[in-house]
């Protein structure tokens, strides 16, 4: 028996003993040769097996022919073949017993229908074996911690703590070639290629669970189904800091990404909602990216927010205190000792407070001094130290003043982040810090900005998994909904009829007007005068789906004779606008007056990746025009609800101001959590839109509502 | 006669044919001897003096005890003894006839009044011989085209086409040691320190007319007059782009500003008015500072928006689209004729679209056939060409590829930015390109900023400059406004009255209610019923600001009586609230009735700095929490209006939408316009608030205002 069956077939992917390159090549500049010098430069300690009919022996080593004549089914088969015959070595090693291969050839998804054919033969093969995959198009996969580079990249990362997962192989070089001279090191390195098997949710929760990695960094373009996905980051979050930058923000990067991996791009606020919920860093840019890669490569979370700023020149100095400021940063305030310290060891000119302008002639000396003073300071959670060139000092002394006083304190101190401006005298003086294990950035902007990532990303940590149940009293009538949702199902319709919209608000508690059905004008009639207030008449259709815009609603009709020769007028408008239009009937409802209730929109709808999605925003008839909205993924609790709602402008208003009181907030995103129990509870419900939900310091009502079933 | 006198003091400053350096030294390490090494280090070709009673001679050159004993005037004299020194000196040489000065030296506004009394004297001694002053406290003045470099910078820059003139010499020195590996040279580098005498507006002058000028860069924290500023950077980017790195931006770096140089940080949303109007491309970092002189010292101005993607990795350049995207670039439509030539020189699987995709493999051939054919297309205006480090081809090759082809083209095709990603490998490269006068940049993302930097200054360069006169017809009835204004100065009164207030407005034809001032509850009826619509009718009083908070203002009141009976309770209640509130009388106005209007705010108030600005916003009581506001420096015209309108979120709702027409958007514009001819004829008037104006598609309403005069 082959112990990987045992082992499970992710740990022979991510942690194997043996491994096979099928496809190793002596061809300078082949992909093949340079993933077999790779394999053999990385001091992998397993057994390595070259596979190739064509060669007998490659720099002296044996070549085998095929998987059948290797001594040992490997853990892992690293392939580089021609794209047709991946299938049939697939078949082969899984016979064997191998349970993991990284497919690095190209050549499926991206070449159209006959591409894709090819690789669901691929999975159906791999499936039918047992046989988990990376790839196929990727650049391969590395783990320094065990020597193995099963990749074609050009640089040989050293072992650290980063696990670096990417949709792009580009990226991976790119990032890879950055960080050698900066010393970081790599726990993993995935290049999950066109994902037809092992995606991020695997990969994701390897390295949450991996010792080794300190950090998880993700470059994502777009997934078919996220909430695998979706499950893992929020897993991954408890552990460790995760980063991600994920393009396709914009409708034309999205069909850059489809072209490109031929993944679907979902909706990137989804996305940004996901990442949230996660408590996942999203970064914008891949400059930010490297930025927060220094930031987490180089420093212990970062438990505080108030920054000391400590620098020879003003105006860099004003510079960082800007992006504090921009940013919600928080600059410290040096206490009392601080400053007596700092009077006794710096010129009578420097700034006597945050920054901390110790002068432009300051020597190594003086920025030893201060900074010790500064990391005494229990006011003070993390330092910059900013040094601009001057003839007046070396900066390459003074970042050695830096390092030796930052290695002087073992790792118990503030974590210090530092800028180093310029270019010719700052290479040298950046190189020293970085051989330190300080996080150094090329301006006083993006120093602050790392501190910042990893201010947030230690709220994310204490925050995020702070989960309170939503709780929905009285227990919600889920059969009365579900009997609703059954009858417009049963009736073949996409729309639920607004009764049935009614029924499923009222049986989770979300407020709505009386109302009552109608058949024909005299009983609109008689409903009106059962109801007995001023109503509203609105026309039933399955077609006309803006009634408001074809006269189809009159409002504030008092007595059962008005609403009668009303409900006549209106058919009659109707049938002469649209003879075809297929007419239901009326709906009656009260006549609600609360002109100074706000118009509010709560949604939901089943995002095609990651399943249903809660909105909230500025609601009524100009919605898309204020484009004023927020995304939260349930179950909603109420803070959470609370919080969502506060990531809208129309908050503000609702938070009540000069001569207006505060909405019932509670109410309002009361509304969400019972939105969000709505969409868990029943998956046939496709959209559903309350709008407008009238919101005002009495309490909501439902006053429109829509429902869509699948 | 000593002919600088000619010439003017400024030519004397930025084009000294003689400099005297005052406080030469030879102590290693310091300011003097720095500021000799550099004087004499420049290639300088004019008389250098040096002057110290302390020394006879410095390195073998003759040393000068006094101005006195100089042989001749210079142009200008360099100043860096002690401060206590400076005044004297200052006229030693204004008595010989020198008309220019940098003071280095340090210890003035920065060290309270003792230092402040030392700065005016040395105003007031250089007024007194005509003479003119840069700094002090500056890192001094470098015109590397005359070899003139009187600063104690560490570097010295190459001559080039940079202005660079910045508030702060740390900013400088960053900047300079930046730029020196990137071969980027500088016309003017001109360190501001303390402007007690040259500011931003005459050296951006000077620079705007010096012919080796091609780009002015700003460094600016504050200043205490704006206007001279604002009129020179119009002037400026007539001729040239003008790029500016603001500080202060939030309150706690607006006081480490001020901290910083004693100067005034103005409102920072005004100075976003005055480079937005003047057509300067601020930026808002150091990082994008960096990025942005690379783009102007490199590429020629940017003359279209259409961006083809040039790359080897599909994820940088989706990356790159991203950024495109999310900035309001344009990825150009690669014509039939260029993808039929692409087809010819690239591999099948290339993306055949834009970002044109030349696969991993791509060797330095095939990124110059691929760069030629989109260098010919006319449907591209600008390239951005990506490389990613593989293992399969080597980054310098295609960068020398590149740049060969570029070179080749001799300046006669669309500009090409660059990004070589990595580190290691792209370092070679990227110095490669920049020898080749190509711009490069780290990220994909920072390139994309970079093209887009230049779109935008030339955007500015079309748009800004074209500006028609506002035209108010009729003709504003400025004797009646300023007979309101006068009356209330006359009578010592803060705040206009509600007729004086509708006498201004009026007098500009901006509409206004009808009404009537009253003294007793009898004439308020009186007056009600000569208006003879219902009426709102209000308490009249200076001291009681909010009025409608503690009953002051009552609505729709019809006919006389009850208005009399109205006025007679509002009169008991006030009195009951604030027995010594001194009451004037009532105000009887037209009750509107246009629920459905937008309430918009338009303003005027007069900034410290830069004097009168018009706001724009969103209105009614809400004003503050919505805190949706735009802001134009007068004068405005209909278009500049209707833009700064359209700055704000509620033009959104303004422009119509499903059930909403549009507001008459031309009578709001003109209002503004109005607002700020108002602001233009009577600077007695400090501030001026319209809120609400009433707007709908009938046209506009001042429903209620205050105007506050000095």
């Amino acid at each position: 028996m082959n112990d990987t069956r045992v082992r499970g077939a992710l740990d022979a992917m991510f942690r194997p003993r043996s491994v096979a390159l099928v496809g190793a090549s002596d061809r300078p500049g082949s992909i093949g040769a340079i993933t077999l010098r790779n394999l053999r430069g990385g001091g992998f300690a397993g057994p390595l097996y070259l596979v190739n009919p064509r060669h007998d022996a490659i720099d002296g080593v044996h070549v085998y022919a095929d998987a059948a004549s290797l001594p040992d089914a490997p853990d892992l088969a690293v392939i580089a073949t021609p794209p047709g015959q991946v299938p049939g070595v697939i078949d082969a090693f899984g016979a064997r017993g191998t349970r993991a291969a990284v497919v690095i050839t190209a050549g499926f998804g991206e070449l159209g229908d006959a591409g894709n054919a090819l690789q669901s033969q691929l999975v159906e093969r791999a499936r039918a074996h047992g046989m988990r995959l990376v790839g196929p198009n990727c650049l391969g996969l590395i783990v320094p911690g065990i020597g193995l580079n099963a990749s074609f990249a050009q640089v040989e990362p050293p072992a650290g703590g980063v696990a670096f997962i990417s949709q792009s192989g580009a990226l991976i070089t790119a990032v890879l070639d950055w960080a050698q001279p900066r010393g970081i090191g790599f726990s993993q390195v995935i290049s999950l290629g066109d994902m037809c098997d092992v995606g991020f949710a695997e990969a994701i929760d390897d390295a949450a669970a991996d010792p080794a990695t300190r950090t998880i960094v993700l470059y994502v373009e777009g997934m078919a189904q996220g909430q695998a996905f979706a499950r893992a980051l929020r897993a991954a979050t408890r552990r460790k800091p995760v980063l991600a930058l994920k393009v396709g923000r914009h409708a034309a990067s999205a069909k850059a990404a489809h072209s490109h991996t031929g993944a679907l791009a979902g909706n990137d606020a989804v996305y940004d909602a996901v990442f949230r919920r996660a408590g996942v860093l999203r970064l914008a840019t891949m400059a930010d990216l490297l930025d927060a890669i220094e930031t987490f490569a180089f420093t212990r979370p970062q438990t505080g927010n108030r920054l000391a700023i400590l620098t020879n020149g003003g105006g860099p100095g004003v510079l960082a205190t800007d992006v504090v400021a921009a940013a919600g940063g928080t600059l410290a305030t040096i206490s009392p000792a601080t400053t007596a310290r700092l009077d006794a060891v710096l010129p009578p000119t420097w700034s006597r407070g945050n920054p901390v302008d110790i002068i432009g002639d300051a020597p190594a000396e003086r920025y030893a001094a201060a900074l010790n003073a500064l990391l005494d300071d229990p006011a003070v959670d993390a330092l910059l130290v900013l040094n601009c060139p001057t003839a007046l000092t070396d900066p390459v002394d003074a970042a050695r003043a830096v390092a030796d006083t930052v290695r002087a304190r073992n790792g118990a101190a503030p974590n210090v982040y530092t800028a180093w401006l310029g270019e010719q005298s700052a290479a040298p003086a950046r190189a020293l810090l970085r051989d330190a294990h300080i996080a150094t950035y090329e301006t006083p902007d993006d120093a602050v900005l790392g501190f910042l990532d990893g201010v947030r990303s230690a709220r994310n940590g204490h925050t995020v998994h702070a989960e309170a149940p939503a709780q929905i009293v009285p227990a919600p009538d889920v059969a009365a909904a579900r009997a609703a949702i059954a009858a417009a199902i049963a009736a073949g319709r996409h729309w639920l009829d607004a009764q049935e919209v009614a029924s499923v608000l009222t049986a989770y508690g979300i407020p709505v007007p009386a109302s009552c059905l109608a058949d024909d004008p005299a009983s609109a009639g008689r409903a009106a005068a059962a109801i007995g207030v001023p109503v509203a008449l609105k026309i039933r259709s399955q077609q006309l789906t803006h009634k408001s815009d074809i006269g189809g609603v009159v409002l504030d009709l008092a007595g059962g004779d008005r609403v009668r020769e009303e409900a006549t007028a209106m058919l009659a408008r109707i049938r002469a606008a649209d003879p075809h239009a297929r007419i239901d009937g009326f709906l009656v409802q009260e006549m609600v007056h609360r002109p100074d209730a706000y118009e509010l929109i709560v949604g939901m709808h089943v995002d095609e990746v990651f399943g249903p999605v809660v909105l909230f925003g500025h609601g009524g008839t100009a919605v898309e025009v204020l484009a004023d909205t927020s995304l939260e993924l349930p179950p909603l609790d109420r803070d959470r609800a609370r919080a969502q709602i506060d990531r809208t402008l129309v908050a503000r208003l609702l938070h009540g101001y000069r001569g207006r009181p505060p909405v019932d907030l509670d109410a309002v995103a009361s509304v969400l959590v019972r939105i969000g129990a709505i969409a868990a509870a029943h998956p046939e419900i496709e959209e559903l839109d309350v709008n407008p939900l009238l919101a005002d310091e009495h309490g909501v009502l439902a006053l429109d509502a829509r429902i869509a079933v699948r």
